[in-house]
């Protein structure tokens, strides 16, 4: 497991924010207006580690933005795994290694089986899989257009 | 530009969060005790957007977490930029597109050139540049090991 698949941002706009990223210059294959969830396509990312008043500062020096990391950010990253088994085990081993079990993976409402565990920061990751899922090279998930 | 370079989480604790990654099968070359900042590669990652209440309710509907997304979650998302104009050019684009300027693009304490703008829900967002840097065929930054 070395891999994020999905980023998600909790919006408050669909249209709003959809207009944005597509602006900005991501490209995604959903044109409809208001639709319940979007995924642009993305080549590889890293994950970084940075002290958290630094990251802060990084934003800006002069005027950094106050640090309220306590409860739901609106972000969750996701992976996905290709066996059931394995959400199981990630999640095992995300809490003896010290996360926090928010959710034991369950069957949910799309069909998949999926839990969310936190870090040691407070932030969510899901892990998930589903069993209609298909994958590309990169083991990310193939969704039609 | 369709790409999200780098994934920041600022953490409390570096060598708690860096060992955490690693027991989860995150991979970094990093092994010195409390680095000043880690890096894990990873393969492709889709952006998602996802209606904020819905994603806490995702995240455990029996108990969904407070949001509390004003202010600085703590994560960030970076562009990494092939020329200083690139980066002038995203932040132009991100103002005139709905975002917000949080820090105009200048030269940075670590060489680069580099700027911060939020989205139209708050999430921060940096573009930066610098000549040094050296690019894998993915567009992504090569941080030597």
């Amino acid at each position: 497991m070395n891999r994020i698949n999905l980023i998600a941002l909790g919006v408050k706009d669909m249209n709003r924010s959809m207009t944005f990223y597509k602006q900005i210059g991501f490209k995604c294959y959903e044109d409809a207006e208001n639709p319940p969830i979007v995924f642009f396509d993305n080549q590889g990312t890293k994950l970084e580690l940075f002290p958290l008043e630094k990251l802060a500062n990084d934003i800006n020096e002069a005027d950094p933005p106050a640090i309220s990391n306590q409860g739901f950010s609106g972000i969750t990253f996701a992976i996905n795994t290709k066996t059931k088994a394995e959400v199981d085990d990630l999640m095992t081993l995300a809490e003896s290694s010290g996360g926090v079990m928010v959710k034991k993976p369950e069957i949910v409402s799309w069909g998949g089986y999926s839990g969310y565990f936190q870090d040691p920061d407070g932030y969510y990751w899901e892990v998930a899989y589903a069993d209609t899922w298909k994958f590309d090279e990169q083991d990310m998930l193939i969704i039609e257009p």
